[in-house]
């Protein structure tokens, strides 16, 4: 198991703002499940509040829907054939966890577990579903977060379709009046 | 000038599903202004619908809401010195575009400029302003598409916080079953 550390909640945004892809985590009666998911966005700092468009023709958005909790679990490069065969298949028909290597974990604060070999975890809880009967969106806070330390420029995936995936490159420094 | 050409709206979201900064124009009498946004999301594909953040603290906010008109202009790396001035900068004080050296160019849709040097534009409108008051979450419609086509691998940049930003690096091709 990977070694994780508690990560503060006001320096969340950083871990989505760049826009990667997740794994998204949810869990019912029947056990837990994994959706791969690119649209979200953050909408604000602390506590950390994301908004993420879950299709409604998803096994997750109904279990979201109904437990109200997940866990978004953000992948680096090494994942990749576990982000892809995440997308392809449903929850429905397969146990991703078992299908595809990953590790559940207990989360802290939430029935949805952690993927451990994910460099970053975290744990939500819906806080508005008014724009999810229209838009598929559902307003998440995340209650906790979670870092592997030993990860200081995790490769990320970023998604441009259909398969096509960008992977994070170089760090650029630039001079910002943000506090 | 750059010689734009007129992109598929049913292609839209894979340039903003990997999460680029991106650069928002709109206009008023007073005159056009830009902003650097990082909080945004697709909301559906066609035509393509996106949810974007932006705080009531900046001067687009108040032009976007009465105007209901923008553009989404997406900068490489080049031009990462002009989105951190635009970060930096308020439009009730400056002019960004004779600041930052950037050339606006007519739109075909809104009234909102086009920023020539980015190497793609989106014409958008407003349209569905409800969750404004509460999340500064406007929800636009992309009208019209551009792309500069000699752009064949752009070096999109994506916020990390504070002026840390991530370069796009590699691309992967995985086998995905979305059509």
């Amino acid at each position: 198991m990977i070694k994780k550390k508690s990560y503060p909640l006001s320096k969340v945004y950083g871990l989505l703002e760049p826009g990667p892809v997740v794994l998204v985590t949810t869990a019912n009666k029947r056990g837990a499940n994994i959706m791969t998911m690119s649209w979200q966005t953050m909408l604000d700092f602390e506590p950390p509040l994301l908004g993420c468009v879950i299709s409604n023709r998803n096994y997750s958005f109904d279990i979201l829907r109904a437990s109200r909790e997940c866990v978004i679990n953000i992948p680096t490069v090494e994942l990749a054939r576990q982000v892809v065969g995440c997308g392809n298949t449903s929850g429905k028909k397969v146990d991703k966890f078992s299908a595809f290597g990953l590790t559940a974990v207990a989360a802290s604060c939430v029935k949805a577990p952690l993927i451990d070999e994910c460099y970053a975890n975290l744990e939500c809880r819906v806080v508005d579903g008014r724009m999810v009967n229209k838009y598929n969106l559902f307003i998440l806070e995340v209650l906790k977060a979670w870092i592997d330390p030993s990860q200081k420029n995790p490769r990320t995936l970023h998604h441009r379709g259909k398969g096509d995936f960008m992977v994070a490159g170089e760090t650029l420094r630039l001079p910002s009046r943000m506090k």
